[in-house]
């Protein structure tokens, strides 16, 4: 059978799995009912041998391009309405490839109540490029900017799993020493985040200030503190870790600090007034302080730990 | 001096140029309050290469990718409220380059009123590739689909110029035998679109039907007919071409299928009652007709003309 034409996938592909604002991927642009809540809108881009690896599975590929978009929106206070996808197809593309792509997006879009409602799609003489806008109503905008001395710091759960999946992917050697399960697990949560929509009423309702950790816990919430004006000290025996972390970190404790800081989390860090727990599986990690200084890092015997970068950039 | 980090291009590049919405490009997201119109929302991602040449200017670059966007909302007869710009960077970037791109796109967010309102900035192991969505608030949401037999069809503007200037720009034959004016009008119709948001009023109160053209006349308007469900009679004689497009095609005639096929335009194709034309340089170009066969296009002696593509298509 030959490739679908770009009509085609449009017909084919994306409009049978797109919400009603989309009309259908018929016309040039979406059409959304006026909206009595604030909008909150976020745009990721991701890119093949960048953030994920062009081998992946198609439909993991799609879920992780939607999630980390709507992590953006849980750590907003916002719950999705729908999204946009842009989507450069490289030379080598495959129909096959494109349905699979397309049933990951559909089960994502239907599971977290975020339909597609527009799109583009074209060719490009590089790697498969996926953009995607999410929009989201607002319960109420958590900002970055509002954590206040004496708030608590949470994080939603488990730190660093994701890229210690990624250095497994990386480096056979330690995936040699992980038993088949930890292997799995690790790069499971490096595959597919899960963007907490379950914690967006209590954010909305409880937090100071709130983002989703895409870059590594210890940059991110430098940044934080940053946009808060405040500063933060952290009790690094309290951040979570899950069970197949601590197996890794056994193996090289140097990979501990690729937990801290590496990136590709999607848990939410928060900063909330004392007495205003999140729920589990969330974790108390530390507290918000005034100053202006970057985030201290305690060990178990309250030493300052010193990362050698606090979080992944591009450039 | 170095290349910007990510942070500084956000802070220093995109954050001065950013609007309201953007919350200084501090945030995850963007906050916009509550919209009482429907919204129009659309996408669309432009890569070096296949949209645009690598090495044009970068704030023609960063025009054009908003433009189309603008282009869209335009047709639809929506106003704009603001843009979202992801975009990948390829490892030659500089910041020469960024800060004229973002002069740009700064200079046409303050022309059309679509200031930036979130984004994201990434590497890419491939060409330059920027993804805009672009959302705008309809005066009245003017679909493909509402054109009816009888209806008068319009185009806003010249067509063809734009495919004729990336012909001129492929075949150095054909740049040889235009003066130096023709090229470069040619030339900066193709890279420099005029988003026709003058229309958006009329275009609200008036249209039956609309689209932007931008995969070429003859293809777009066999999509707003089948959208539709009618057929339609364009007299070729009447479609407007510029001065520069009559030398071309007057030096070789097949450039005349270039101009009624070719893409780019971002003219707006109308479909409306008797009676209600739109304002010059807008012209009429035939009718809508009741029928599912694909539009006739008829030359000066009412004999029907057929091209061998009707629009570009990337698949």
């Amino acid at each position: 059978m030959p490739r679908y034409s770009e009509d085609d996938i449009i017909a084919r592909i994306f409009a049978p799995i797109a919400g009603a604002a989309a009309l259908g991927l018929k016309d040039d642009a979406a059409l959304l009912a006026p909206q009595s809540a604030p909008l909150v809108l976020t745009t990721d881009m991701v890119v093949a041998g960048v953030h994920f690896f062009a081998d992946d599975a198609p439909a993991l590929i799609a879920k992780k391009a939607l999630r980390v978009n709507l992590s953006d929106l849980a750590a907003k206070g916002a719950e999705p309405i729908g999204f946009l996808l842009a989507l450069a197809l490289p030379a080598d593309w495959t129909n096959d490839w494109l349905e699979a792509f397309a049933a990951g997006l559909a089960e994502d879009a239907r599971v977290y109540g975020a339909p597609l409602i527009g799109g583009d799609t074209g060719a490009t003489p590089g790697p498969l490029t996926i953009s995607i806008t999410a929009l989201g109503r607002a319960l109420r905008f958590v900002p970055r900017s509002g954590a206040k001395p004496g708030d608590d710091i949470y994080v939603s759960g488990p730190i660093g799993d994701a890229a210690l999946g990624l250095a497994v992917r990386r480096d056979p050697a330690l995936a040699e020493h992980l038993s088949e399960e930890t292997r799995a697990y690790l790069i499971g949560r490096y595959l597919l985040p899960q963007p907490r929509l379950d914690l967006t009423g209590w954010l909305a309702a409880n937090a100071s200030a709130a983002m989703d950790i895409s870059d590594g816990l210890a940059g991110d919430l430098a940044k934080l503190c940053r946009a808060s004006g405040v500063s933060a000290i952290v009790d690094l025996p309290s951040v979570p870790l899950s069970g197949a972390a601590r197996e890794a970190i056994a193996i090289d404790p140097a990979l501990f600090e690729t937990a801290i800081t590496g990136g590709d989390d999607y848990e939410i860090l928060i900063a909330c007034g004392r007495g205003a727990a999140p729920p589990a599986p969330a974790c108390r990690i530390g507290e918000i302080v005034a100053g202006s200084a970057p985030p201290s890092f305690l060990d178990a015997q309250e030493k300052p730990v010193f990362f050698k970068k606090l979080s992944f950039q591009h450039f």
